[in-house]
């Protein structure tokens, strides 16, 4: 099932089922509000959703309109949670050693995880607005799963069971404010600016085999500026697959519905299929020539970001933002 | 204004306005039915509230019912947004001193704040559940704000407008998982389970002279197991106040109505008045005795905080909480 967050004025949408082209879509109203609503009583209610999304598929939904990304907010257009990992390790290896850091000792064995802001997650099509060009301002493409509730001290297995939703991310950084918070040891408060989505959400079961041992087998695609810059595989080189995650994060409390959680920027070792993110780049770039020449986003520039199954259709829609700064 | 939310079996409970000596409560149902409706539309909803508060307080509201603390959940059963910071410089500088760390050099200019999860808020007297007794398991009495719509870039004084409630939070620590992460500089996952939250919000008004300058001057009492551990002065030695803080958070993004932002655990440079933590109080006896003797939370036992005003009236109402453990 394919489901998307439309625009109406209010702080959380329409929720929406989706065709499976995402050529059409249809609203859950009569079901389900919103996305928190669905997700709060997933089981009672997507059932309900599942025989409308088949409808819908057959193009037998009476009141069926055209999907229309740009009308979209995030599938959650604010989350109780988000929560962020570093699970593919070129891309935090590539980094730290760029700055001259070892990766830490425990990379392999124990997830990088970081606590996000979900007060107000970005639309696939949204402007990203920033306080300032000198920040280094950078994309991040990713999955993350959306989840029902979980308990704590869930282990790996059960944990993937509460993954009711897929998502595709792109997670914004402001790579010169990092340092100094990374310092502090507390996390990230001004570096992660709002993070934006995709405009589809789907469930598990669209993946067929591709979503597989907590691992999500997929080809992201990034572009600045309208050029490719990279064709990643999101599966293969997940170091830490998304049910480690769930569990890592629920040691020590439980999760309650809703709760995103993030695999963190894709990245694989092969440098030819490109970066997910600039800081990556100019690491990469660094480590060869001594300098890093790729600069970061400056205004009115774009990114896009799309993921694509085995046979090539689009999994979640496409994010495309511009970069604004915001007005003094 | 004071406002409570009483469980219903629901996630975000009833909306229900608390008179002033916290003796009756009336639901608030057919203006607003959830504390996060409320501050969705503040302006619009809370000068209905405020009528229903004078009616109350009056004696004349035909539902009220006698307010008992044990119904209630957090007054945000699940935040879009949780941050907290460490405004009271002896608390950091001391665990920081017992550790045999230096405090950072930016202490007084730059705050200490992370992200912390807000998904499943705990009541006043919910049990706190933990999954281990080896973890260090600490409570951490400290104040928060709850905001409305904060533009991004705000400048203090603006910010400190956006304040819309008070809270007295239980900010449960596990000490012994904190080292680790702070040293993975990602911030804490692990280390900070659900955050516990006294039954009553109050606006700022109600504090009239005792909220000035985005500091509370209220007296917080702390015991353990029925025994007093502390009273302490909230208001002068918090060295960041909220507009600050709420700037700091809001340099480079806007933040969403609902979100809770604390002071951190208050603390005073004299010693006599004793910890809002037990990390605090560990480290002044290891400091002044070379080994800390105050054991942490053990299963079943109790913690009770409560912030008095100048006439000695109990402003939030107290946190009352029994430590548990996760059944294996």
């Amino acid at each position: 099932m394919k489901l998307a967050t439309l625009k109406d004025g209010s702080r959380d949408g329409q929720l929406a089922v989706v065709s499976r082209d995402l050529a059409s879509a249809h609203f859950a109203a009569g079901i389900a509000g919103t996305m928190q609503q669905l997700l709060d009583d997933w089981n009672f209610l997507s059932p309900q959703l599942e025989d409308l999304y088949t409808t819908l598929n057959h193009g037998k939904a009476r009141h069926a309109f055209p999907f229309e990304p740009r009308q979209c907010m995030a599938p959650l257009p604010r989350a109780f949670q988000w929560v962020d990992a570093s699970a593919y390790l070129p891309h935090v290896e590539r980094v730290r050693r760029a700055r001259g850091a070892e990766p830490p000792a425990t990379l392999r064995d124990d997830p990088l995880m970081y606590q996000g802001g979900s007060d107000a997650l970005l639309g696939p099509c949204d402007d990203a607005v920033f306080a300032s060009a000198d920040d280094g301002i950078d994309y991040e493409g990713e999955l993350a799963v959306v989840t029902g509730d979980v308990p704590m001290g869930c282990a790996p297995e059960a944990a993937l069971e509460s993954v009711r939703l897929l998502l595709l991310a792109n997670d914004w950084t402001l790579r010169e404010r990092v340092p100094a918070e990374l310092a502090k040891g507390f996390g990230f408060v001004q570096a992660k600016p709002a993070t934006a989505f995709a405009p589809v959400a789907v469930t598990p079961d669209e993946l067929g085999a591709e979503w597989q041992g907590g691992r999500a087998r997929l080809t992201l695609l990034v572009q600045r500026n309208g050029r490719p810059v990279a064709r990643l595989a999101t599966g293969p080189e997940m170091h830490f697959d998304f049910g480690t995650l769930l569990a890592h994060l629920a040691r020590t409390r439980r999760l309650g519905a809703g709760s995103i959680v993030g695999g963190g920027t894709v990245s694989n070792a092969d440098a030819a299929a490109g970066c997910a993110c600039l800081a990556e780049q100019r690491a990469l770039e660094l480590l060869a020539d001594g300098a890093a020449r790729t600069p970061w986003m400056g205004e009115g520039e774009t990114v896009r970001l799309e993921a694509l199954a085995g046979d090539g259709h689009s999994v979640f829609g496409a994010i495309e933002q511009r970069v604004a700064l915001a007005a003094r």
